[in-house]
């Protein structure tokens, strides 16, 4: 049984990464500001490669796979982000690649993955278990099946956003009262929590999650791992996990502060200001953690507050209807 | 008469504006690679605040106006991205501030610049002569002018672009054979030219302008300034000055290879592409460089290209529109 990364794992898969991924940059708007009455920085995720924080998690454990993908190459089962940081980690390491995908995941998540070499296997959300078309490419084909988030070298890769937060913020000269972190499975925020919670032991972590997604806030109330009903619709494709991994709910329950959550009213208003005032382009998943800062779902009067944004991998379409909704 | 800034005014122009900037990443896809052929990078001036590079120079000129702004302010001329500039170097200055806007600019450019805490005066582009309307507050109001392009400490601010982009053309290891520069009255492009002529002397450097705004390729073809008629509508709204400045020229025409040219559908779809594949608000003056390269007006073929992407202030409608498209 694998055990949580430790800090010393994030630096090793910083060091990996570094020559493949960009740096992403910390970016702050008056207007935003203003909003919200505290100081808020947003790191901006979707600039990295493949549009989301996926690539940093995905080059880190293909890179070590070493001799065991040789063969069979790697599989992985995602809604599309993992999706691509598997298949562009994947072709940058010449390993074969196989990708499980709902067949109502976003077209650009879907041509995306398919332009980085991967072949994609598409499934029902509904009526299909991905786990279990995963496992079966895994045996059939020799592929080292790649998790989305509970695996301890993804949570390190993902980590190193929260090194590059800690660091940026230290430039700055400022020290954040709390960080607020899109979740999912709960990869990205455990690796951020661990990170941050060593360079600034007093901040709190928060995860952000769509509205019937809140298994992880759910599961920190209870301390114990909770699932939820994952029937009803949401534009926050990237977020729908329907229980927190085992590995990254043993860091979160210890680290986390809470849990808080926006509806996609808010995440699509959200993608508007990061549209006006930022020139981000953020994916609706992407976008929670600066919605439950707008929308006061955590109070950021008069403190310096973190805010993740994690992807932009949004269709043309919808986008422009958030746009003109607003 | 003052004379043109030289290389060591951009440097001082770096270190008064420091704290107040984003150094703007270099972003990279592997799909606009594939399209152009070659390794292109973006330098992402849409993040920058205020939402384009003008804030460099607004703020690197007005930082040096001491007494003589300290009563009547300043007053500024602009279609919408030095207006913001300079509305936000005044605010964070403590200026008061006038802007004198065409009242069909982008509406975001208005409200954003009157955000800023500036009193906007908006003019009819077709038969009011903007410079006088700035001339006349300028006089009334004892309101020093602070010019788009045509001033040193603009340029040299302007520059700073192109010294950031040549440090992350060095950490990157990478020579850049030629460099594309939206080009409006010159000062961007101008500054750029100094810097990176000096980092990389046999770099190529194009202006990109749109169709029938071509008045600094015609001046460069020529050798002396040229005008152009400018009652053609172009969405690129950033670059419609009808003539090179006379400091922005008089580098210009040392420094620039040549003068490119793209269409207004060229320019909607680097907007697209920069949407897609870098996540990346993009307005349409502001993509103008990356269209050249995307439609092969630079052929990119085995090279290595730098283009900036100048600024992101477009309408959210428009910005729908050309999204849908596509």
């Amino acid at each position: 049984m694998p055990t949580p990364p430790v800090l010393h794992d994030l630096y090793a898969a910083a060091e990996r990464i570094r020559p493949y991924i960009l740096s992403t940059p910390l970016l702050e708007s008056p207007h935003i500001n203003e909003i919200c009455g505290g100081r808020v920085l947003i790191k901006a995720e979707p600039l990295q490669r493949t549009g989301s924080f996926k690539f940093r998690g995905a080059f880190n454990t293909l890179s070590q796979l070493g001799d065991d993908a040789k063969d069979g190459g790697v599989v992985a089962y995602s809604s599309g982000n993992h999706a691509q940081g598997v298949a562009a980690a994947a072709e940058i390491l010449g390993l074969p690649c196989v990708i499980v995908m709902p067949e109502d995941a976003p077209a650009i998540k879907i041509a995306n993955t398919r332009s980085y070499g991967a072949e994609v296997v598409t499934y029902d959300r509904y009526s299909d278990i991905r786990e279990e078309i995963g496992a079966r490419i895994s045996d059939e084909r020799g592929a080292v099946l790649i998790k989305p988030y509970d695996d301890p070298r993804i949570i390190a890769g993902q980590g190193t956003v929260g090194l590059e937060i800690a660091q940026q913020m230290r430039d700055l000269d400022l020290i954040p009262d709390a960080v607020l972190v899109p979740c999912g499975g709960g990869g990205l925020i455990s690796g951020v929590a661990l990170a941050i919670h060593h360079a600034f032991s007093q901040a709190k972590i928060y995860s952000v999650e769509p509205e019937k997604y809140d298994d992880t806030r759910q599961s920190i109330d209870a301390g114990v791992r909770k699932q939820v009903d994952i029937t009803t619709p949401s534009i926050c494709d990237a977020l729908l996990a329907p229980t927190p991994g085992e590995l990254t709910f043993a860091v979160n329950k210890k680290l986390l502060t809470g849990g808080l959550v926006v509806s996609d009213g808010e995440a699509g208003e959200a993608m508007r200001q990061a549209f006006s005032r930022l020139k981000l382009v953020v994916e609706p998943g992407g976008a929670v953690a600066l919605a439950a800062a707008l929308s006061n779902k955590y109070d950021c009067a008069g403190k310096t507050v973190c805010v993740v944004c994690s992807g932009g991998n949004v269709d043309s379409k919808l986008y422009a209807e958030i746009l003109s909704a607003g």
